[in-house]
């Protein structure tokens, strides 16, 4: 439960995530060929695993204690963990696999790949913004000054950026979703966006703090009071995390001059 | 028309856009209030122009000459980024100055606020895939070497990895939506993503190569024959654009580490 | 909180319906013009109060005791139809009043008037699936020889049917959506259909029997466990209102010949 | 190419419709087994094939000639009937085939088998809204007393209502959509409706009026122009049919009675 991603960016370079992906492919073969040969009986060989459709993905551990949040019990946090981001880890690599035998088949008509490949982004969105989301909660600092001169130079001031960020929350309040606060890594700004649910994301954009508004985010705690939950939210932000990732944007827009 | 985007994070760092933007606040300002005072009258004060609500988006012209391409005619591209691409473009920066009517004002329900930021996200994702989508058009290169090893690795060869991109516009064919090829910065992979429509995208991803399968991108040429059209992209790829885009997600990880 | 939908089909013909709306002008009318007027002041001039833009709309009472129901809380149901429904209800009547403002400004961009509409669609969708939800709630009666023998002749037996109903909404578990098991008015089917949001709907279909697979339906009681809260369902399912929908579409049928 | 629906409601009753599905059900079962067989050979028995998964549906024919209609062209209707509705049909077929042998098999997870129900959905929608489409497509008749007094009603007056279906169109230019005026079973009103996809569709709607705006319609005769499409759909407009459907709800509300 605790494993780390095995190739997650802030722990190792390209390469060594690759070298760590194929050295762990004999194991992960062994599980993509148990449940390929299973599907696909007498229908295609099975392809090669390759890192592209490997089920690589591990849950990744809680960064904090989740019996100490502050109004967010620790009952919905491990649900929230377990049953919800888990369950799309193993989706994701089931359905990695899956892709990997329709890919195998030229049978397989475009229609029924897409249908894998939209699980795919789907779960792949769920994956990522649930790691993301959870990465950034455990925290009691508050807001640095670096943080603050960026939201406001995008805009004007921190109390405007905070006023959208909880709108956007509320309005998504009885549905699904997720408030994102980004780095268009194309236009160049810092914008809060609304998400209705896995399958959505700002194009091309770094996440710098993300907030789940699933109603498995909060319905136990707070049943249909999405806002409370927000004020919730806001007072476990880790925004040291935030630094961290805005940090790694500014370092990559160096690198590039 | 030709002018480029004012806060392209390819031509200057993020200080200097955000003073482009600044700087040129007061033209801005102008028709920002032109339009929120014939919405608003009597409403609500005009709030100060931000940049994250500022029309600053311009279309950014082709970089190259849409009378040469193999197979993709002068009319369609021409009308492609005219009306599509600049439609995005102009709706994006409306709805930015509406966005920032409605926040200003106190009273505006959640809902209708998420209405607009719906419209925000999805007419970001039209700018910023269209201009991917258009600056990654217009190559005779071949791939190069790098991108070959990259795609290889993640891919296991570079023909699984092109078989796939090619299904995934298939199965699009008749609707809308993109392909697109990134950089997963958060699991550190590249994958193949198939989107519906502009509000799509995968989450915390920098694009390599963006294939746009809304009609509008070939019915003109090849009516119903989504395939055709996949097979003229192909031949006209601009493959150092790719390149270019993979160097630069290759320096950001350098830059962390 | 009691009162009935005032042009429910199930209790006046439509002349009569159209005949209640206008006659409630008068009060309808000062309520869309106060909010008119405060929205809009100076803008444009107040448009006359028309059913398809009055918000007519009120919250249906259940037609059970919520205390009652077997594996399903009072407290889940009151939260339910009080904030998800109740809320839903009051959203619509408010996109409808905002609809006529817009649409009698000519200019109204249309990607303005269109995110409004889909606030509509989706809107719409949440009361009437609501509606038709809690309405086949309350039972403990059997399905009887009526509903089983048209079920059987569409999927072979009755147990095919369940078991498939049953398996979409076990795979909408941790997200939001809709199960409808609807006769199509266009091809004269019988169908389970999956849902994914308010906005979804089988095409053309008069619903027989709706299962809420909204987070909000179950977490409360079940947590992540959309399984337990689908079993639950089951159990208090009201078959005579299933019973009384398929008549009324097999009453049409007869009527058209 | 012509042959009808076999289960058409406008030619027969409900019980004829599953005999005649019954019936043919050798020839269905023979195609169903072939497909069914290559895909599963040695994973699961093949179902016996039953209504809703059988592959029942037939290209229904176009109720005029397209090469009449005043600014469609006889190019531009052909492709859109043989490739998207045509293309709609047979893919709805192949989902039902599918759906069977994947409800057939235990092992089925319910996220894949919802995949395929999702395809199901949209297919049906494109399917339906396709034919409801092209039938109400070939006319030069005007509206009737009859629909203009029942539009009249609902909508104030008929200028109103057209302005609304048109502006809901002019949103929809440059990507994918309908708009439907349809008669709610459950409200009883009729309204104009906004759908993005095949996936949506007004909750317990009998439509009235159907007008497709994926750019399939109209690129090849108008490119970008989507009002222009609008003009010509509105000249060619069959009344007669939007009179008929109005009769058939009308008649079945008389017949609840």
């Amino acid at each position: 439960m605790s494993t780390q991603y095995p190739n997650d960016p802030s722990r190792r370079d390209f390469l060594e995530a690759v070298t760590a992906v194929t050295a762990s492919m004999s194991l992960i073969g062994a599980d993509a060929m148990a449940l390929a040969t299973e599907e696909s009986k007498g229908v295609s060989p099975m392809p090669d695993p390759i890192p592209a459709f490997a089920p690589i993905h591990q849950p990744r551990a809680l960064s904090f204690d989740p019996a100490k949040l502050d109004g967010l019990s620790e009952k919905l946090i491990r649900s929230h963990w377990e049953n919800n981001y888990g369950g799309s880890v193993k989706t994701l690599n089931a359905v990695k696999q899956r892709l990997a035998v329709a890919l195998a088949d030229k049978d397989t008509p475009p229609f029924v790949y897409d249908d894998l490949k939209r699980e795919h982004l789907m779960r792949t969105g769920s994956v990522v913004f649930h790691e993301l989301y959870f990465d950034n909660l455990g925290g009691t600092d508050a807001v640095d000054a670096y943080v603050r001169k960026a939201i406001g130079e995008s805009f004007g001031d921190f109390a405007t950026w905070e006023a959208e960020f909880r709108k956007i929350g509320a309005g998504l309040g009885g549905g699904s979703g997720w408030v994102v606060a980004g780095h268009n890594l194309h236009t160049g700004q810092i914008e809060n966006y609304w998400l209705a649910d896995h399958l959505h994301a700002p194009a091309a954009t770094a996440p710098l703090l993300v907030m789940d508004m699933y109603e498995h985010s909060y319905q136990m705690d707070y049943g249909a009071s999405a806002t409370s939950y927000i004020d919730a939210f806001f007072r476990n932000i880790r925004w040291e995390m935030v630094t961290d990732r805005l940090k790694r944007v500014s370092a990559w827009r160096s690198a590039r001059s």
